[in-house]
């Protein structure tokens, strides 16, 4: 019986995580979860599992649960993300959105449990820190992303060294068929709504921009240890193959599946076994796969990533802050849709890079750069 | 240093295996070769090769090849072939066409050698045989058809138990397009053009009866070890995904590359190795990959496969016998193209079964059937 936490159990994969974990109560022990300030899905959620300890933000919610729920323990705040990245869970899900997740993920792998890595920003504003802290505490890190989790299962069995390159596909998001000009004059409506996914909202915003895509790339750098170079992306609008590994011999592995994040969450608790599933695709109904290059004048914001991971340093944590920044704004209906990647884009022009940061420099940046924009 | 030897050097399978040894001297040694009568291109060969032994089918060829080559032992015959089978390689290429290659298959796996497989008919007509005298003998078999090297490379890594079923793409061969009154009127030219592989007349007949693709359900279900309804099929006309795995928790696994048997023959060489290559896939230009479900009325050689191999003991060998003999007839212009699977339907009507038949039964059956047919 593998014992999981879920950080962020309210959100989109944490909800899902929920129902995988449901789905294998003969497999998984639901240890303990964290929720924010959505009171309601959480009460939702305490009426079907029994974890041992729930964390909430507001220590306020955290009295009132505690009257509610008398068989379990109720922390909150920061040290309340502690006590969860401290408990007796073997593999912890990081599903919360934003660089919020990132210090109790240290402290989760410093504790020695596994990562199953929902959390982009951890990677990217942190990725040489958190893999450094993985390797001495002798923890995995399994990717939770459909993209990642493709290449985690092409990658089983083969060499680091027979890598060639890994092709990352994107569905190119909501405004995958409008021209650079069309983008002028979208809406939030029409950016929040995603072809193929059925996500949370910031990071339906960031495949629209392709900014997600670009985490995607930063993040792909330091799970699989690679050259920027040996990261490639692919325009694929049906997202049926999740990403792809060529190797040294022109042989090139892809996984394919529905888009259900429900497979990538199962795997990551499962890995290494596999374990049964409804929805499969049906092979049957496959009928055709498009591609096209990815288009790096249309998609600037991927461009921006890639640049980011080339200087970097603080360079991709201050483009994950500026990008965190502009998204909310635009969800907040205060800017256009291209105003986020000017953002960015003057944000990492600005910024004077500087390398191999500790942690408390990562979040320095990230929170003093937000308050500044603010 | 692996040291090989090739039964079949100078078919479409045969070169393209010296060619990939010429690429990579380093890795490998040819320590031996047969060929059949094709002296003007053994010739050819042996001016870029040096094996230690040379097996031929006629013994004046022999004699003729021992004084033009005289750093070379030649031997002819099936005692040539033998000798082959007996040598101190390390693993033997099996690249002869039909029935012919099992004798001394099975000799080469009691010799403790691995066998690189591209000789289908070796598992169609005798796959439980093959495949316990492998196990016995704690030899490997590796798959050189570009279907079975994609599903063995899928299943790298991966665990049989959590295997669901394999998915064997299928381009539809030279007919594809036609419909089945349009196949009363085509010709053998029309036959022999098929439009993603160049390969040899035999297999390019098989590909547009469909014949091939039960040739390879076949020799799937004793490679993998899985049961018939495991085994599907999917028509893709691109070829570019080559085969795929589908596992319980509904993640598929697919091997993609360009047309080109020289990746699954050094795959099959340097297996657990991957070694570099020249003509990658080029990713960017992918553009479209089609599917359609497979289409059991129109290519009605696959079901009579299916029954085959669902009947079991000598059927799926007198199939493949009747299919051998009625493609021999129609590359001699003798019969119509549907006339196939008219002779090879009759055949296994008439065929009564014997179960678990011993090799002696099998090559029987083979060689009786195709003598009383002609």
């Amino acid at each position: 019986m593998k014992r999981i936490s879920i950080m962020g159990a309210t959100g989109s994969i944490g909800t899902q995580a929920i129902d995988v974990l449901k789905d294998n109560r003969d497999q998984f022990k639901l240890v303990s979860l964290s929720a924010g300030r959505n009171m309601d899905k959480l009460r939702e959620i305490l009426k079907t599992v029994e974890p041992e300890m729930v964390s909430v933000m507001d220590d306020g919610d955290r009295k009132a649960l505690a009257s509610e729920f008398p068989a379990i323990t109720f922390v909150s705040g920061e040290s309340g993300l502690d006590a969860i990245a401290a408990d007796d869970s073997d593999m912890l899900l990081t599903a919360v959105m934003g660089s919020v997740g990132l210090a109790p993920t240290l402290k989760a792998i410093e504790n020695g449990k596994d990562i199953a890595l929902a959390n982009k920003e951890t990677l990217v504003a942190a990725g040489g820190l958190v893999m450094n802290a993985a390797k001495k505490n002798n923890v995995n890190i399994i990717p939770v992303d459909s993209e990642h989790s493709a290449i985690f299962q092409c990658l089983r069995g083969e060499r680091h060294s027979e890598i060639k390159q890994l092709i990352i596909t994107a569905s190119g998001g909501s405004f995958r068929d409008l021209s650079r000009a069309e983008l002028d004059n979208v809406t939030l409506a029409d950016a929040l709504n995603h072809p193929n996914w059925a996500m949370g909202r910031k990071i339906t915003i960031d495949s629209a921009t392709m900014m997600n895509k670009g985490l995607e790339v930063i993040e792909a750098k330091w799970l699989f240890d690679l050259e920027t170079d040996q990261i490639t992306t692919l325009l694929h609008k049906e997202s049926t193959i999740h990403s792809m590994v060529e190797f040294v011999d022109n042989s090139i592995i892809a996984q394919l599946g529905n888009s259900d994040m429900k497979l990538p969450i199962q795997f990551a608790f499962s890995h290494p076994d596999r374990l049964p599933m409804d929805n499969p695709l049906d092979i049957n109904a496959l009928s055709q796969l498009n591609f096209k290059p990815m288009d790096f004048e249309r998609f600037k914001m991927l461009e921006l990533a890639y640049e980011a991971l080339k200087i970097g340093g603080t360079m991709p944590a201050v483009m994950n802050a500026a990008n965190e920044y502009a998204v909310d704004r635009f969800l907040k209906g205060e800017i256009s849709f291209l105003d986020i990647e000017k953002i960015v884009e003057l944000r990492m022009e600005e910024h004077e890079v500087i390398g191999e940061p500790d942690l408390e420099t990562i979040l320095h940046y990230d929170k003093l750069f937000k308050s500044n924009m603010r």
